[in-house]
């Protein structure tokens, strides 16, 4: 940390910085320059709260140079972290892996029919939402425990596994019941009960960026699962806030390649949040891959015209399989595989 | 709702837009254009979802013109809601109020003591945090049911009321028999359980504006807790996120004045995190009153620079009580008044 | 400049980087952490390009700690910068002063008209675009030259100064004879050719911000002014690039204490194009007041209803005479007073 | 356009709404809802200034359906707009155009050396900027009219065609001699004059998007220069202003797809500027591709970490020769070809 003071600072001022960060127990050491004298602080193992120091008279600013996390950062673990998960998909490595489904599940019919269309396309994990947070309480917010049961119809009919949301830290062991990856969405980012709860429940986590959190405070989340004992984090980029509205959000695809010189950690994207337009996930999903994702998680619907929420954004399950096609070559470029398709289930 | 079909759209495409609309129950009425033809969608109660339209052939765009929140809205109640506490602080009226105190409660004698020499400058609720959602795992995370007693002896000590924050839905009770505004922070504002719990407790909610949120989602926010019956509402503007870096937040003032037109619910603003900086919360607490805010929360420590959290935008209680003498003319400028001040609590 | 090291960079990146910090004539000087190397370099005037040293090998990041700007600074100068105009008024001191009038002249009769009752209401300064930068190369883009004519007859017969807006480089000389402020308007914030113009031309310029400048790239477009020679400068916070619709752009109002505590330039603020709302401009033209702000830039319109562009956001007369009483109440809060107004000039 | 008209509003209201369209010279059709009016604006030839109906009493928001862009708009022209070079390149085909080189011209050594082996690996356009505009009046702002002979030397040498920036608008001319493209940058983006005079100049114009501008901002910018009769624009996605610091911009890809479908102009992606990372451009410009880009413009410099302007954002010519092989499988999953490589110019 540096404590950057003010051209005019005093000596006393200069003093009582010093002294200060000797109080909080760092070593000071002051940099005296051309313009103005910079003091930094040693020893900073992640935990120092500027606000002491930028309060103080004098200073200009604060500029933090350690990052503050730890076990999320290369630097602390410098391979990648690879998920694994029951059917043999391996998230992380240098096979990219497909998550795909409904924004929603809405019943035995279309859940079953979609995941088996979607394994024959060569998807290994199949989403859909039990629990729905929605902007509106007025709109459809999700089956709930019913969901989840009919995922888990699914996943027995397809050798599937599964991603599904926890959108409160009470129902976080009813979803790992079901699910193979816990969900964290977007608008519970920093949910820091759920984060919790979440890190203790056993599962792999897929942790989804918030809206308009930065990359530092994404990892940060993810921080709070690796605190609670869970390397099995998987981060998604899926669009920020941004100020054009031809698009529902902005995908910010060079998180991509940013998350990854930062993170051993697997990172996905998620081209349907993205953009939230049907005509847009194609091309932003092959952009993902070629900017060196992961993986994908795409919205697909068997009647996208039909869906209980968020339709416009679903791929009619042929764009999906074209969209295969495409990105197994874009794969090659990059010298990468995808994970094995599943065998169908042997009919019992 | 008006669907706006592209200049290519054929006469099929118009009529699935037509069909659909009234299969899902609601009136549709084309409006050719000279450019284009639009389709009106009459009925709608703010439930239709514009996916299902949006991904048909030949949708240019969906525009939605009725307004998807209902109860907190101006044209559901005209006239302005205002909050009353025990203590005989009215939230809402004609009178501002001012919440202040630390960021976090650290000890007895922190707490009671700036409470009372913020009840002497004429505050009449106190803030100060219990439970903190904090962005690293590793910094303080607040004192918990510990901070809740201490805030309960600050009210005995001096007559002033409570507001706190609750983290998580389980945690919502607990809050709710120490404070009497129980207040949901910028970061859970869509943490959709945690406000239907707080929808149902029974005490007044004040819920702060999300670091990304338009205003529309702080009003379909506040909607989730209407429609659990609890009218009691106070929301606060506390800054939202930017491009510059010299402020922590970008204070968006007109919030204020625009909300204001669209709802009944009173709405403050909170310039210590609104802007990060001790030196510029006074200015900011001044123009926000000067914007129309029916109050202000402040962060006020007795020793801003031993503060375990916030410290760098807290203010001293000096600086406070020259920010109340400023206040007070300004609200003359706009006809308005101050929440009188708390008598001292007679010693028994 | 602190060039911050790779945890895991070696000590030949570091020589690197070392020599490349001396090659450039600077002195470098390392400095040890307890998790990365970190290396000061001394003597920056504020030229250094930090590109050189982002792009070695080992280097994480690099940290600007001198200021690149200088002549605007607060450390060059500590005083507050006066403009002053030939009809008395004072831009900077401690009265605030108020710039009023159309959009855009549109007539002899518009201008002159609005310019009388402008006065007589207490500003001392008229605005009117006589050249308009507009977003479609189809809407009205002003009178032109026959502008600046109407405008010299409307100081003639009120006595006004005139604020009025130079849109390319050769353009500056023609504007520079008749105004006695030139504008620069915030899409050409950046138009170096036309900032050193105006810097050259001998008359005070209003700088207006960009629509998504930082308030370092102000102070750098400020810097081509004063680097010509002309420190005859007044900024302006109009409203910058946001993700919220209900207003057309977001009044960045902590921008005027922070460029206060930053440049010793006058700063003012234009509520009508900051929020683009006519009822949200007498709120936020009381709020900059409120925060600090050295004077205001309003829309006025005789007939908003009428106007050639803007009038959505222009005041009737009779509104801004109700807002001139409420910022006087307002300004002695700050112990500020107001630009005396101009007697009426003599009839001859 | 639609007026859109609050619950509250009166007959008297909607009148003189339908009077003013009328006046305006326009058809007015009411369209009653179940919560409120709203009024049809027929006839809207995309001038219509909504200003003057959003000031008027009643009303809630005016909605802008008609697009305010005309010639650019692919409503206007259905097929594809390619512009073609005296060597062959063609702009907006199938092909994938590659534009490369240093940020600035420095030298004759640097500028052909590096065209050499550019168009050894396959660019067919050479990018060198002697006129920079720098957000530091301190900063290297290039060699002006000798690095236009510079790059004209360079053309020689290799067969290249030429793209470099005009910044002011007596500059296009002397540009215009040189250049086979002329350059418009971000912070240029909406500086009409200059628009105007390159829309004039008789040569293609590559059209950066402003730092911070809406697609529909771009594709207004874009009809300046078709309105003034020059139909070979090439648009650039080159990066928006976003909150997160680790890259310089947030470079919008997802723009490519939407520009696509609104416009018959070609766009090409600038991911040196995108990210101003070295280690960020290579999978930016390989998501772009991807994304359907119909062209690169990249930064390549011989000796990056002695460059006078963004050397950090360069790549070493061995880079560059890498990601020219990666583009290509990509180019192959959407069917896409490259522009023919250039032939060794025959040394006479």
């Amino acid at each position: 940390m540096l404590v950057v003071m003010k051209q005019s600072a005093t000596e006393p001022e200069i003093e009582r910085v010093v002294n200060t960060i000797e109080d909080m127990g760092y070593e000071a050491r002051p940099i005296p320059g051309r313009q103005r004298t910079a003091i930094g602080l040693i020893g900073n193992d992640g935990r120092v709260d500027s606000a002491r120091l930028e309060g103080l008279e004098g200073v200009l600013e604060v500029i933090v140079v350690s990052h503050p996390y730890k076990q999320v950062s290369r630097e602390w673990k410098a391979e990648d972290t690879v998920v694994e998960l029951f059917n043999g998909t391996r998230i992380g490595g240098s096979d990219i892996v497909i998550m795909a489904g409904p924004c929603a599940v809405e019943s035995e019919e279309q859940i079953v029919e979609v995941a088996r269309s979607l394994r024959e396309m060569g998807a290994t994990i199949l989403r859909g939402g039990a629990f729905k947070p929605r902007t509106s309480p007025y709109s459809f917010q999700g089956l709930g425990e019913e969901g989840l049961r009919l995922l888990a119809l699914a996943r027995e009919a397809t050798g599937m596994a599964i991603v599904t949301e926890a959108v409160d830290p009470d129902g976080v062991e009813a979803v790992a019941e079901t699910a193979d990856i816990i969900q964290i969405g977007a608008r519970n980012m920093q949910n820091y009960p759920l984060l919790r709860r979440a890190g203790r429940v056993g599962k792999p986590v897929l942790l989804k960026r918030g809206m308009s959190a930065t990359i530092k405070e994404l990892l940060l989340a993810a921080e709070y699962l690796l605190a609670e004992g869970n390397g099995d984090v998987i981060l998604c980029e899926r669009g920020v806030r941004s100020f054009d509205t031809h698009t529902r959000n902005l995908l910010d695809l060079t998180a991509i390649p940013v998350v990854q010189s930062l993170s051993h950690l697997p990172i996905i994207a998620d081209p349907s949040h993205g953009t939230g337009l049907r005509s847009k996930v194609t091309p932003m999903a092959r952009a993902a891959i070629a900017a060196g994702a992961d993986g994908l998680m795409v919205e697909v619907h068997p009647q996208p015209d039909r869906a209980l929420s968020d339709g416009a954004q679903s791929l009619y399950p042929e764009q999906f399989g074209e969209l295969m096609e495409q990105i197994r070559v874009i794969a090659k470029a990059l010298d990468r595989g995808f994970v094995p398709a599943l065998a169908p289930p042997v009919v019992r």
